[in-house]
């Protein structure tokens, strides 16, 4: 037996997010498609991580087991004959039976992109949140430092999905965050994110409370206390989906350097 | 009377190019419905050139006029808010009543871009050509300036076309060329040129032309032959739509600075 594992470019705008759902298109079942054109066989398709509905991935990790021998070069070549052109398998590698992409990872980056333009932008409307009103990159990247370092972010997890996942409701909302930065380049603000782990919506949230709490203006001793507030209602709105990206998941000690 | 000038940006995809035709959606007759929505009347609208279905624009220039005074802020605003996600107006002013976006102008500058990944990219698919075998970018860079200068480019216009729209055959295929690059940025590659004008279709003969004649491997002298030749034939074939953006357009003698 191989475990085979991918690494993804996907385009999320017209899926229902990663996981498999009925009676909405996701990206595992669109890739397990594909995998069953090249080897004939319904295989288990293993993620690193759930994603949003209309989120997007620059590096999703992916795995599956097969007996077959066929190459991982032809494996990554006839999966991209055989999947629609908003999802690219990027690389494709056999890696050892106890590789698990999300269990293996020890942390993961996501970007969110903001277009700060006076209109929409007709060429990154998929892929940007439009925020027109003009941002001071330089005082939210200060504010942002407070996401820094080990914290409960109970504040930044949405309720419902909360409760509706973890019913006993005893989840452990502590994370680590290694980085969080938010630059421009032209009309357009990134925020960058890198931690050991995510909570559910979390940095969509992160983006709606830099940008919409306390007016837009936000201190860092503001944010400090949003956070050990541990209160979701405290926090600003969630981001839209279509600015998020997966941009990387880190295996290794990587994660901590910036 | 007042000239109201607008330059706009727009994703091509949906569209059957620039110019107002039956059963088909123009980017024309989009912006035509905005401005009669503003200004309740259908007022003309007279673009800088025509573009073929599915070419983008990053700055496309054209002009109405009208009897209102509502001033150019506001228009723009106006414009935006009632136009599609895919077209965004970037500027707006009044120009003299004599500014016509096509007789006014003293040339044009078109992009070309071609993803040189290997497998297709999903998040720029829509505006780019996937090319996925290696690209030599210095030799296509040196075969290129073949293009530099005065040359009748009659072997870089589409035959149909020309006929159709020229039964005479008499049209003047002579256009000087100030600026053509080839330069790479990562997995994309780009073609820059920047002439006095453009025949139909000749930007995407050009990039067609670099990338296929002599099995890719043409050369200064080679491409030097195919303009002398003035023959349609010799030349490449015509590279799709969705790479080519207009680029710019220029009202003054900036069009000779490279």
């Amino acid at each position: 037996m191989r475990n085979i594992c991918l690494h993804l470019k996907f385009d999320g705008s017209h899926y229902h997010g990663w996981q498999v759902q009925k009676n909405a298109v996701s990206v595992q079942q669109t890739v397990q498609d594909a995998i069953e054109k090249v080897f004939g066989d319904r295989l288990d398709l293993t993620g690193c991580s759930r994603t949003d509905a209309g989120v997007h991935a620059n590096d999703y990790v992916c795995c599956f087991c097969t007996e077959s021998n066929i190459d991982t070069t032809h494996i990554m070549r006839a999966l991209n004959a055989n999947l629609p052109d908003d999802i690219a398998v990027t690389a494709c590698e056999e890696v050892p039976m106890d590789f698990h992409p999300r269990y293996s990872a020890s942390g993961k980056e996501y970007i969110y992109r903001i277009h700060n333009g006076r209109f929409k932008d007709p060429f990154t409307r998929a892929y940007t949140f439009h925020y027109p009103k003009p941002l001071d990159v330089m005082r939210l990247n200060e504010t942002a430092q407070a996401f820094c370092g080990k914290h409960d972010f109970a504040a930044f997890c949405s309720i419902k999905a909360a409760s509706r996942h973890r019913p006993d409701e005893t989840e452990d909302t502590v994370r680590t965050i290694y980085l969080a930065e938010v630059t421009r380049n032209g009309d357009e603000v990134v925020y960058r994110v890198r931690g050991d782990g995510f909570l559910y919506n979390m940095v969509r949230i992160m983006v709606g409370t830099l940008l919409f709490s306390n007016g837009g203006k936000l201190t860092y001793e503001g944010l400090s206390e949003i956070i050990r507030s541990k209160d979701r209602l405290k926090a600003g709105p969630t981001a839209p989906a279509h600015g998020l990206f997966l941009n990387k998941v880190f295996y290794n000690e990587t994660v901590f350097k910036p």
